[in-house]
């Protein structure tokens, strides 16, 4: 499949802050023998935060996550992640599964067990083998190093045509702090809280609720605000780690700064998962103006980015605005067809109630490329909204048909 | 496109009425001469009813034909209606054609032009040629036959793999009454209201209000819960005639009986819609149940009807149950993982939190059929709800994304 070009990204990921090291090994959950094991290990105890799916059928990790979270009162040393099943609806023998990844990795690595959070990905339903994790660890363990973001990042890939990794560098009280991360999803991904997993590092000390803070903070305007399929996993989630390292604290001060970086490792991984997604040949940004409210344009900017109508004919690269205008006028927020104007790229196809189908041509020749724009105003008010999508091709059905056979 | 078998239909469609003549003939506004323009017409003044899309960018078409049923009280003698080009965010250049095409009819038929109603199903924001309609109207006008209704069905198809009537005989006060209707749609297809153009004619006497009412409860349970692709058009509408011409008079009494016949026709129609939906292999029922409501069945329902990736996987025969969990744990509406259940034909694939994962075979051999039924229990309450789908396939994508070009 050729996907839409990646941006550039500073390497490293999530061991280019000081102070992590990860690894990512094959522990025989996935049936090719790819990597399927990452751990991720910060030298000394981090503040952690963390944001999981909404899904109400949540995976057994995420509940288990969830807990330690609590329990340590947003301390973590650890994340172990496994790729190729989800132990997901798999009652509480999948509990229990998840509860022994966490102790064997707390075992291995040293710490108390919550102080280890956990994330699987895969086939939902499907009971995960805590035997072949614990065979896995070891080498998972003995692995782990300073440059291993890279391979931790291929072990959390499951139908992803490439690993995700981001990383950015910002000065905070004079000293230079590094925030880095990692990222999987291709498809199920809607982001209601965060479709995916991801899973970020910084050597800023920061306080645990000044983190869960930044986090969501960032998350809004980058996981939350990307679709592939409009679909919400059972296991999605979003974790931080911040373990201080580089001797810069965080504080009301600094915080602007703090999100502004995280924001922008966010945003590259989440533009990655957007790139990767299942069968996507091109990027595309959805801009809403105009719109009653930010809520009211984020609704509306969704619906366009999850509507086959839109993603076909983008992939098709036909100039079609009306399917624009249509989701946009069933969307179930004000709209003025009067007063509503349709733009792709910087073509305007639509405005003043009247159609520039002469100008079709011109957008047929924009939409041949990779990156594209579109835009819908709503003629409703000032506020605006962005997300990012692609298109939907004729190979995401063929990955999503034959996903299990 | 291998498309799932129809059900058998009485003949006649929308002239199996007495005192209904119909006839399609082609005016040259689709490209490759097939028929695009469709007549209906009651020999007397019947009572109208019609229910619209309620898609915020309205099409020129629906404004009128909203206007004339008012202007009239809900009385018409004809429907015109043309495919190829939907007349919608055309602006007012829109309106006067839209309001010609009801004009010229109303000539021709000579009848009140408020007794005309209008539709127009195909590409958006394209303008419609009023010339084009102007000639082809008189070979409509002189074509207008009893046995007219199957020309009539052909007439309105856009990408229809193939045209769908429908026609029931019921016994109103010991006298034969007859339901026709004809329909169109494949892609755009979720009513909200009611998603493709539906015409329906009958020759029991019907007072206006009591028509509307029958035609509310009858397209609730048909039209209304049927979907392809989520997407609501400009266009929609179903309009509903009664003539009269039985001298069966339907009044409180007979009103169910008079329901009961109009949603089988519906229903039929609204069935045949799904079975040639865009790229449609299978004909999905989606059952939900142990909902909290029967508001919240349906939203489930229709989300799982919606979700591209239980409709992938029910195309690739894969009966990846976990998808159907985590769509009704996104849904929004009450769910209980350790209560909830998927059933795939009569298998029960999950239940009481558990997978039964090893009966995926025997669910995946159900699968190969054409006509399939999937249920979700929600563990939340006693209500339910019925929603028709069908498969997503590389085709839909293929269609949607050359549809113009």
């Amino acid at each position: 499949m050729d996907h839409p070009q990646r941006s550039s990204t500073l390497s490293g990921g999530v061991t280019a802050p000081s102070g992590f090291r990860a690894a990512g090994v094959s522990a025989g959950i996935k049936a090719n023998g790819n990597l399927d094991l990452a751990l991720i290990v910060s030298d000394t105890p981090a503040t952690a935060a963390a944001v999981f799916t909404i899904n109400r059928a949540q995976a057994a990790p995420v509940t288990v996550s969830r807990e330690h979270l609590q329990q340590s009162g947003g301390a973590a040393r650890a994340i172990i992640v496994n790729s190729g099943c989800a132990n997901a609806c798999t009652g509480e023998a999948g509990m229990q599964v998840a509860r022994g990844m966490a102790a064997e990795t707390a075992r291995l690595v040293n710490c108390p067990v919550e102080q280890v959070l956990v994330a699987s990905t895969g086939v939902i339903g499907v009971d995960l083998s805590l035997d072949k994790i614990r065979q896995g660890l070891p080498a998972a363990v003995s692995g782990l190093h300073a440059s291993g973001g890279a391979d931790a990042a291929r072990a959390i890939m499951t139908t992803d045509p490439f690993p995700k990794e981001a990383a950015a560098t910002i000065t905070i009280g004079g000293k230079a702090v590094t925030i880095g991360g990692i990222a999987k999803g291709s498809g199920m991904i809607e982001p209601m809280m965060a479709t995916m997993l991801g899973f970020v590092t910084t050597d800023a000390g920061v306080a645990p609720g000044l983190l869960t803070r930044a986090l969501r903070e960032a998350v809004n305007d980058s996981f939350n605000a990307i679709t592939v399929d409009g679909e919400c996993s059972t296991n999605d989630c979003v974790m931080l780690l911040a373990n201080g390292a580089s001797g810069a604290v965080v504080d009301d001060n600094s915080y602007g700064e703090f999100v502004k970086g995280l924001s922008s490792v966010c945003r590259e991984l989440a533009m990655g998962i957007v790139r990767g997604g299942e069968g996507a040949t091109k990027l595309v940004t959805v801009n809403v103006t105009g719109a009653a409210s930010a809520a009211d344009a984020r609704i509306c900017a969704k619906a366009i980015a999850n509507s086959p109508l839109v993603k076909t004919a983008i992939h098709g690269g036909d100039p079609n605005w009306g399917r624009l205008i249509a989701v946009a006028g069933r969307a179930g927020v004000p709209f003025e067809l009067n007063r509503a104007a349709v733009t792709i790229g910087s073509i305007v196809l639509f405005e003043n109630g009247k159609p520039h189908d002469e100008l079709a041509a011109a957008a047929a020749d924009y939409l041949k490329g990779k990156d594209l724009t579109v835009g819908v105003h709503l003629g409703a008010g000032v506020a605006s909204s962005t997300v990012w999508t692609c298109d939907l091709s004729a190979e995401y059905v063929r990955i999503n048909a034959d996903y299990r056979t």
